[in-house]
């Protein structure tokens, strides 16, 4: 089983990169093990040629489960945050799309970007006439444990049901989950375009 | 037949993804079988990887004319209605190309988007000087049936000889069809780089 | 000879049709074969996926030199015209960049783009500090020997030292020559860097 | 272990290619053999589909080591110099990104272009708070030795811990270089993404 999410990680990290996502070693994917294990790729790596070697085990403290080469990806903890607070979440892929961080800065007063009645939310699972659909912009601190709590204190209190499977934080990416890896590779590229509609689309005006 | 057919759409859709036009699983490919059968894609399949299997068969009602694990695409009935509608469609491809969702947004009041004395819009059939083509506009319910029927009443009573072979529906994507799938793919490009140009030069005016 | 430049003709066209410059079966590329004959591009092919069938041979008056199943581009009169006036051009290609039409369409009355102490220029041959180098815009008829003898008037009459291996076709799409192949896609592809930079700084001022 | 160089570096041209940032011959790479000699990219060629013939050992006056049929790049000079003055440099990657070029020209009186608190900013080795980084922009003269004397004093004389392993030519390209050649990538591409971010968001202001 392991040895397949890995091929599936590695060809989503392959796909995601072709897009421009994933530059310069940014970015990070994961998926369940088990409750309280995930498979995560090790920091540094290039995304856009990862081998079956660049992965790791950890468990939900961001602890390597195994004796292992790697260092688990610095952001490992908000992986964590998410698998701990969202049980169906078994997959979370964090992608550095530009146009996330430019709509982040944007908005980052309003807290959210929204979009309405744009077909592509559908792929984020709302399928109502008129759906409006939110993607909260969390803040960005360098402190790894800070920027954890903000998605936990997110994850907590602020959820509501129009909100994306996903976060934005500001001037960094993307983080998405879904219930498998192919749902959290449509939920990050559907952000994706999302984002680049909506700043398109604010500088056409 | 059939199987060079699937290769076709296959080789196409993997084309069209590698533009960016079918993220999030989204878009649909189909070519007609014969007067009342068509194969069309899968719902819920990548683009960018469709397999051999991701296929089925519907007649122009929109079921399935074998038993067959996949559920046709939520959007088959559009497919159906421009199959029944125009004869010499002989394959029907439907994209997510963001700037078509952008200039269907900008013009959405005019009801479509023109275009005069393009050279691409020889791509699409025109081939007379000064020609001016339009791509109307459709609106986007969520009830797939009243979409349907957007399209019916489009085609049946308001479709002229300088429209593209094509609709673009509001916030979500272009239909193109042609009378080959080589045909339907050079009109959903033709168009695609046309709205692209259309939001470019509307930005930079 | 004929099969390596074949070779080399559909790798080029390949590499172009990846940076989304010969969509919809646009573009066509051609190199000579003798002072009086060239190879060209089919009609009517998509270029992305070009096999060595998809080729003929034609003399300096766009007939085929044998009996051939194939139509010559469209546009062969304006390679004609290119080959029969500068001796040293050995291959000719044009493409439909996007950004090219538009700043065409911005560029048409002052009747050139220019460029001065942009790096990219030498790509086009032009090493002296502060070089100024234009890019001629010429218009598009859809009579195909009018705008082959705009091609011919400007090669006759206006050429002048300053002026890019190419020219800008009005709302069309660039042509580029150059003394081998490897030239003629080293100018297509500078253009199309000088022209974005061009289109993305008007808009940025 | 030149061998293995030679493909890394042909390996990180392609897919430099891919994004559009190697056009038209552009671009030059290389990797340090030793205290006095490096590999580089042979003058001329297409970036994007080098063999292993394709390079070149120089010394640290620009010179080759060895008898070679191959020029070595115009900008070896520039080379030179960062190695000469940067002994933890052992690769240095040139690419002609057109953000890159764009930002230069809009950001050219102030001297650099500075991003604060934008994530990205870690793959360039800033980990704090609140960084603010800056790529300082440096003439672009035609005559190359006075170009490399412009780096040459850059480095000597203005270098401070806030800048970026790299300089932006004025209207021409970022050179970046890293302890290995997998870090003078990832800062290529960081600088990349960050340019694009900083110009879209100048024009969405």
């Amino acid at each position: 089983m392991q040895d397949a999410l890995i091929q599936t990680l590695r060809d989503d990290a392959h796909a995601l990169a072709q897009l421009g996502w994933l530059l310069a070693t940014s970015g990070n994917l994961s998926a369940r093990l088990s409750d309280s294990t995930f498979l995560i790729t090790a920091s540094g790596k290039h995304k856009g040629a990862l081998t079956a070697d660049d992965f790791l085990v950890c468990d939900l403290d961001g602890q390597p489960t195994h004796p292992t080469p790697h260092k688990p990806s610095a952001e490992t903890a908000l992986h964590c945050a998410i698998y701990a607070r969202i049980p169906e979440a078994r997959a979370v892929y964090h992608v550095h799309d530009p146009f996330a961080a430019l709509v982040s800065q944007r908005d980052v007063a309003a807290g959210a970007t929204a979009w309405r009645d744009v077909e592509m939310v559908k792929a984020l699972g709302f399928w109502e006439q008129d759906a409006q659909v939110l993607l909260p912009i969390l803040p960005n601190p360098a402190h790894i444990p800070a920027l954890a709590q903000h998605v936990v204190d997110y994850l907590d209190h602020r959820r509501a049901p129009d909100h994306a499977p996903g976060v934005n934080i500001l001037r960094h990416g993307v983080y998405a989950w879904g219930d498998t890896p192919f749902a959290a590779r449509r939920h990050v590229e559907a952000l994706g375009y999302l984002c680049r509609y909506s700043w398109e689309l604010g500088r056409g005006a």
